[in-house]
């Protein structure tokens, strides 16, 4: 119902379409979004209820059953019997178990715990149950959580600064093998260099070698827990996700017994592929973003201008090749990729210019204009600068604003523009 | 131990402090922030074991205590009623509880199920017991968390955007109050905007907003708690934390009874809560994250130069004024904040300028080689697009990586750059 609300508050939108500018799309993205959500939310529900309420049903059974068996068997009133059993509940808020386990807030038992809170896991395996411990755990987490946050995105960061070497790296040869009857002397660098200038990896690449890893991580820490835990191997492959995507339900929970074959190493092993897991679905997580946002602009523009263009806001769209470019409603053709575009820029071929989320047509700009050096400098500083007010080159596509935690803050807080 | 490490590490590279750019700086804070982190869990550890040790231990003789009197009481042999633990334990992993609640796997316990999936707060109040149900979570989960993770992002520039342009509202009220007795005519409009021009919202005011708009909505969201669920103040605190956290213990979850006064409306105003709660939290660690940064980048500086200036690769820093830099060695002075500063800029008076994370320095550019407004451009373009290979202009400073989950991976993937 959400999602028809929106489409109909988008589709009426289809009228002023030509006036791209006026509406904003990036409230429109994120409302779409939040309809999406909600509509895969009802799905889910709906799936998980039918898969999961007949088990309920039966554990329920099976419980009374086990129940009444043990107050006939021992003659134990039925109150009497539910008082314990609140009390064992009790107790297993305090981490209590009928075996034994590993102590829970022993030097290594709360390392593990602060582990699980600044990750954001949360297992719930210990939780502190003293007020000064959960006085002090609010304020732990909001440091501790942040700065785990930013180790994360560094890690994204290095990751991906990694991957594209390394990409850029079999590019480079795969197209110097392939050039073997190319030009030669002082002239094939040249045109290597020119060739590969905007190169860049793909997305999907990245995404598919980020989820390999994390299956690979997955599988080989699930053989560990398969081992280790004696868990089925598909526990162990559905603890890991719980555990690498932070959710943490607690209902499996690694190293928790008292005494383990090589303890040390296992406790270190479990710590190690949790780091490494939590880090790489968080990477996949943050590239399958980027892909749902890709098929929101696509979504979204077919919402606005189904098979028509749009005239007047858009004049280059219709023109763009659509070989390379998965969504032309959505693309901004970039004008700087190689040395030939920029040149042919510069004669006033138009195309939008992204840069760091606000859009700037550098080329439009000057063959419109005739502006002074001076002048692009400060428009293009402007626009570099992302601040709340409109840049005077119109937001034409409404696929122009900053994807991402950081990306949205870099340069429209004042620190974060002088000093990252 | 693994700080000392990384100290020595990078004071061996003090004596290279004049090749900067050859130091890989952005390793240097990775490393740097995971030593922090590993140190401040060290100390959360300590700090959690002494306060819930002795509560553990409390708990642990009390059950004892309890289960004694009971085969005492009711001659039950320990081992029958350990049986009878472990099934009820069994049972607990079902949902099952003495006292009854709400049922789990009904469409509305489902619901709240799929919500703390997506949302990755997982307490744990029902998981999937079955194999088809754990399959399906591992897919579910994948799409979901990457969606809702876009969904916080856009939360966060949604807020980020609202509050930069409510702050810039005031600031010019503010300006336009105290500057009564300036120019008059004509040119008042001009030189309020010239002043304007580069202002934006400090990121610690930013974090104050979002802090007491956290605050607020906990205390609102605990009071609500505290009615319904019968928990003290503090614990109703304790639970938001956790649950706006997205960590999510599972030791207490609301709405978990079977019956409530107005059950609709406190279920309603539950996931409202939690939904602004975890939208402002996740803001609130972001913006968090950027100050940690800043101190990273501090941290580094001094352990870089302590004392002394770079004289090659800084010719700019000692002449800063200190009064608005929080962090002189850490700073890179914008050139076009204002009209004044860029009219400047094209004198040749340097000063680096930060375009999407890479670092360029127009003034310097322009002035020291006297090129074409085409070459110019392109030297934008490629220094936006963020590519792994090294751009010309070097990078002084360190403080030259992008920040954050898509601020990294913003142009520097195919597709990002292309349509974002």
């Amino acid at each position: 119902m959400t999602l028809c609300i929106l489409s109909i508050t988008i589709l009426s939108c289809r009228n002023r379409c030509c006036l791209c500018s006026a509406i904003n799309e990036d409230n429109a993205r994120f409302c779409l979004l939040a309809g999406l959500i909600l509509l895969y939310l009802l799905c889910g529900a709906a799936v998980f209820s039918a898969l999961e309420r007949p088990s309920e049903l039966r554990a329920r059974l099976l419980w009374d059953q086990q129940l009444a068996n043990f107050t006939l068997s021992h003659r134990v009133s039925l109150g009497a019997l539910h008082a314990l059993l609140r009390q064992y509940e009790e107790a297993n808020g305090a981490g209590i178990r009928v075996d034994a386990l590993r102590p829970r807030w022993d030097f290594s038992g709360a390392f593990y715990f602060v582990g699980t809170v600044v990750s954001t896991i949360g297992f719930g395996m210990n939780t502190p149950a003293t007020i000064p411990g959960k006085i002090f755990l609010i304020f732990y987490g909001l440091i501790g959580c942040a700065a785990t946050i930013l180790f994360f995105n560094l890690f994204l960061e290095r990751i991906i600064t990694m991957l594209a070497y390394i990409m850029r790296w079999c590019h480079e040869r795969r197209m110097r093998r392939s050039g073997l009857g190319a030009v030669s002397g002082a002239e094939e660098p040249r045109s290597e260099e020119d060739s590969l200038e905007g190169w860049k990896p793909s997305v999907y690449y990245v995404m598919l070698i980020l989820g390999v890893a994390s299956v690979l991580i997955a599988c080989s820490a699930s053989s560990l827990y398969c081992s280790m835990e004696d868990w089925s191997y598909m526990d162990s492959l559905y603890f890991c996700f719980v555990a690498f995507s932070t959710i943490g339900f607690g209902d499996l929970v690694s190293s928790q017994r008292e005494h383990y074959e090589a303890q040390e190493a296992y406790r270190l092993g479990n710590c190690l592929f949790i780091l490494m897991g939590v880090c790489c679905i968080y990477s996949l997580f943050n590239v399958i973003s980027i892909i749902i946002k890709q098929t929101l602009n696509w979504i979204l523009a077919r919402l606005a201008c189904p098979g028509r263009r749009c005239p007047c806001s858009c004049p280059k769209r219709g023109l763009l090749p659509t070989g390379r470019h998965r969504y032309t409603d959505a693309s901004v053709e970039t004008v700087c990729d190689s040395e030939t575009d920029a040149g042919a820029g510069v004669d006033g071929v138009a195309g939008g210019r992204r840069l760091s989320g606000e859009m700037i047509s550098v080329n439009d700009f000057t063959a419109s204009n005739k502006v002074s050096l001076a002048l692009l400098q400060k428009q293009l500083c402007e626009t570099a600068q992302q601040g709340p007010r409109q840049s005077h080159v119109p937001r034409h596509n409404g696929f122009s604003g900053g994807v991402g935690a950081f990306a949205i803050m870099n340069n429209r807080l004042q620190e974060t523009s002088v000093d990252r």
